[in-house]
């Protein structure tokens, strides 16, 4: 059960404006149409104003110009996501199992795990892995030779990390996540094909979140890299010697072809396919569903996703570009 | 191995018109041209009755209209595929290990698990799980702190349920599956990503398959939905606080942003990405590989995938795009 | 640690040309730009011939066009990536554990496993399953029942076959892989879907490579099939009943619908979507991203995925596209 915090601890603690009484307590986060006594909600976009209404929060947090429209106790930030972020995190703290290695749990020699670090049951910590202050490893988990995992990491659970992967602190991995599988290497040979051994690893920063079922390629020759701060969704494919740069976000069933490096602070919506041996800059947003087959090198917004429309509408933009096409031949 | 089954009996037992010997014994299925001595076959559609003519099948389900052209014993109905789809299923039916939990699966304290179920080898099962009658959790299955299990629902193998999450009764979630990690959810600081802790939980309903590597997310405040009957393939991406409305089926490799609402009965092709926060009507088809950026709010078939040619005529089909676009600047 | 060769031996090994010191030694391999002394590099397009002037590796792979550029020791040959492929080989063995069965594992009655197999912690081998010789089951692996592994072949981590699916030697399946699982049948019902059982299987070739989390279905009746050499990368979905021809190599993401027959020699792009019931000529190519929604009966190069541009210009070019149809109806 989470804890009760009044408005007053809380504007105080996180800096706000509070509108209201601070004596009143909250103890559960909702959103604005499901809250109700006890609860705090917010109002991230103006555009949903009219939600503030007929909200039963106890409180919400919102922006100076929506404040006026609050007819609940207004907590008052500049940036009411942010501040929401930071409360929830406050009443919902991240579950952290006791210290100590599950007896189920089955671990190589030379494997160092510090004290504090939690091994769950039936994880696999191979010889010479190294599990830093406070790791949590989940259930299922598979970490093998030579990996290091920073301080306060968490393999959530069925989490794989092949041999001589390392992982910076403060990563959270969700489950199924590989790190460190080989990349996608073949040499033709007559029409057939002869592995490239990947004798490269994979660097994650500190700071990282990996998503559920995401997959991370281990270098042909050089390193995968994923830096600091990298926020990755589920279902993500990052091919050998990629880089991520600092604080980039990419959300689900996005694809990375090998050697592509994508600089900092990008924004790349889902199921966005990159081919290979390409740089973006930083700062770059692409939307959902693009394909990015050249280099970009200015920041800025890029698309190419067509949306649907009736398939008999579909079907005629289709024949239109064709025959268009071959005129020009 | 199955059972054998005569004509008679399987006419009765399933209300179809039997044209052709009672007594004649069928003990496997088979595809019209592969068939054999013993074997059920099934024409579910009049384009290939062609294939009829050749077969060596015992018996072949088929509508009253190919009857007339099947050279063997024929089991009439309206619906041959679905008269299929339940006969093999008596036949093969599916696999439940027997009661009991494996020596070496892991249990945490407070669950419950019916005397009926059966729990795999190396499955882990934590603090005040709810597993019901003749529920069977799988080898490797990880089921967290206070999932509930309806009866006869089936984790196959190495299926991952975060905590909280509610499965109905006669669900089916394949090898792979992570249902419940953390939805995709960050506050912008500064250049930098705060996490907002997702606190919703996810309730599936009953009757619902889950594909192998399908993930489901929880919901960041309120809960993640996926209704009864809901069926879904392989490698589907389900973002946080997403509704499937019952019934509705999707296609591998589909992915579906947050809180994106998906009506009842809807068939959604292979591929498909969906934006976040739309709403889409029941009885809405989307056609493979289609971007849907914008709500539906008509039954209907959608589209936007374009299909290939050859990469020649194609590398036109895209200059010609983009000259017009610039023209009409 | 790998060993050391001299270039002489390697030339003598593999059949190329020195020009330059026999009894110079390598250690490792590396990339042009970050060789030093005692690395091995490569030079496999003479468009990075450039990066030849200032590499320290003490011998660089070259065909004979670029060996006069080569200001170190050049190992000459027609092929050389190929070379290099299997140089690296030789440094940098495939690591295998030593055989036996370790004591976390559960080894189900009437298997049958090698004595030279190796079977890792916390694996399950069920029922009359059958591991060839030398065969490498991994850490958290699946094996059920009946299920064929050939010689030689890996397992690498938390791989899950399902029952009776049939692999041959030398393959490799990374961390999550998923093979045999239910293909995507159900007969509709009155707006409800009815499960089709599937009792096909899967039978993988010799030589096949399958990359981490991709899922292969089995057969609805019949088996799917992935023939000899065939290279899958990441998260592939593979259908039912879907047949890839041999050394067909498919890059990461890419989905094939079921009943698809794709030939052999063929090329496939990341994140391709092939629709169902296809048949794929051999030696056909097709770009990433591109959605093939008719056979194909002819090998070349076929594409379909747009390029991103500006999501600015990319507005008006969709726009334009609706216009253009719709003024054609």
């Amino acid at each position: 059960m989470q804890a009760e915090f009044s408005l007053g601890e809380l504007a105080v603690r996180f800096g706000l404006t509070l509108r209201g009484e601070p004596s009143l307590m909250v103890r559960s986060v909702a959103t604005l149409s499901h809250a109700n006594a006890g609860s705090l909600s917010f109002l991230a976009n103006s555009r949903y104003r009219k939600q503030l209404e007929s909200t039963r929060a106890t409180a919400v947090l919102v922006s100076a110009d929506d404040a006026n429209h609050c007819p609940v106790a207004a907590l008052i930030d500049p940036n009411p996501y942010l501040a929401y972020a930071r409360i929830a995190s406050l009443m919902y703290p991240e579950f952290r199992p006791a210290p100590g290695i599950h007896p189920s749990a089955v671990i190589g020699g030379g494997a160092r795990i510090a004290p504090s670090a939690s091994i769950g049951p039936l994880a696999v910590i191979e010889d010479d892995a190294q599990i830093g202050e406070r790791v949590w490893v989940g259930p299922g988990c598979v970490v093998q030779k030579g990996v290091q995992v920073g301080a306060d990491s968490a393999l959530l659970s069925r989490v794989n990390l092949y041999p001589g992967v390392i992982l910076g602190q403060r990563c959270i991995l969700h489950a199924g996540v590989v790190v460190g599988a080989d990349g996608f290497g073949f040499a033709p040979n007559d029409g057939t094909w002869v592995k490239v051994p990947q004798v490269g690893s994979v660097r994650v920063g500190d700071d990282v979140e990996i998503g559920a079922n995401t997959t991370i390629d281990r270098g042909a020759i050089d390193d995968t890299v994923v830096e600091n701060g990298v926020k990755l969704d589920n279902q993500i494919q990052v091919g050998h010697n990629v880089t991520i740069g600092a604080h980039t976000a990419i959300a689900a069933c996005t694809g990375i072809s090998g050697s592509t490096v994508i600089g900092q602070r990008c924004m790349i919506g889902g199921m966005v396919g990159f081919a290979g041996h390409l740089t973006i800059a930083d700062d770059v947003v692409v939307t959902g569903c693009s394909l990015v087959s050249a280099s970009i090198d200015k920041p800025g917004s890029y698309s190419s996703g067509m949306p649907t429309v009736e398939t008999r509408l579909w079907r005629r933009m289709v024949a239109h570009l064709r025959r268009l096409a071959k005129k020009e031949r």
